[in-house]
């Protein structure tokens, strides 16, 4: 089964990023928006996962709840047309993101790590050089405050379900 | 916000329900396949918000794992035409249900539990007619261990994210 990780910014901001995703992106019904931790990885043995579940437990419980800030609206062009929210890159960030990338978990790490919440994807050539254009202009400035993260599995037609979150600082072990 | 109480069938019977919910179940993209073990229900205050969790925890500690069986697709006709595939109302399915209308959870019971997964509903009258007719014949055997629920949160565009998980006898309070 495949499982990723990911931080849910509270409601106002997916409200947010939803009215953007609505119309620029496709993935807008398969899971709210996020920050991806850890993307999509196999996991198939009931062991490995609790093995993996108590590892995230240890990591929460490591963890503070912390402040996120977002500050403009970016691109992965010319690598991919993705635009997204960028999230100032702290190290709290940071740290969550490389403690799943080593111990028990699987080493996925594709590109370097950028915190961002998707807000249009797989846009045409056209369509996003408008998109962005328009995006870019905004005055983004949010705060927000993260105290949990998710782990999800995919289903079959590409959607993600919760299997577990993680509560900073109250995931006895 | 608005809040509600789940419980996510494993990725077989997910898989299962979105086979029919894709074509026939407007929520298909709200949320997940799921038993509601609570209807959405109003929570302003982030203090009155912790108490239930903790209510929730302890709820999950005194629940032991259980397995669920569905043996038919039925119908709420004539009230709504939903057609759902219908769980066997176990006494642990209606113990959590109960749990959740009384002490500090707001009562919010419309009508009697059915404990069921939704898979077709706001069908127009001939539509709902034939799809019932289709899928009452089908012979539906599935076995199901439950070991956890979840509380969400309703997104302005009517879709749910995951607030915590509570996991059967792993929530210390």
């Amino acid at each position: 089964m495949k499982y990723g990780i990911a931080i849910f910014p509270t409601k106002a901001v997916q409200d947010e990023a939803n009215s953007y995703r609505k119309r620029y992106d496709p993935h807008y019904a398969l899971i709210p928006p996020h920050i991806t931790l850890k993307e999509a990885f196999q996991v198939d043995d009931d062991d490995q996962l609790e093995e993996l579940v108590t590892e995230l437990k240890r990591i929460a419980n490591e963890t503070k709840p912390f402040k996120i800030n977002i500050n403009k609206v970016s691109t992965f062009a010319p690598v991919t047309n993705t635009i997204y929210l960028k999230v100032e890159p702290i190290k709290e960030l940071i740290e969550l993101y490389e403690k799943m990338q080593s111990g028990k978990f699987p080493k996925n790490q594709e590109y370097a790590f950028v915190p961002h919440i998707t807000i249009a994807q797989k846009l045409s050539h056209d369509e996003y050089s408008d998109v962005f254009g328009s995006l870019q202009m905004k005055n983004i400035q949010i705060e927000d405050e993260i105290d949990r993260f998710q782990l999800m599995y995919q289903l079959d037609n590409g959607s993600w379900t919760v299997h577990d979150s993680f509560v900073f600082g109250k995931e006895p072990v």
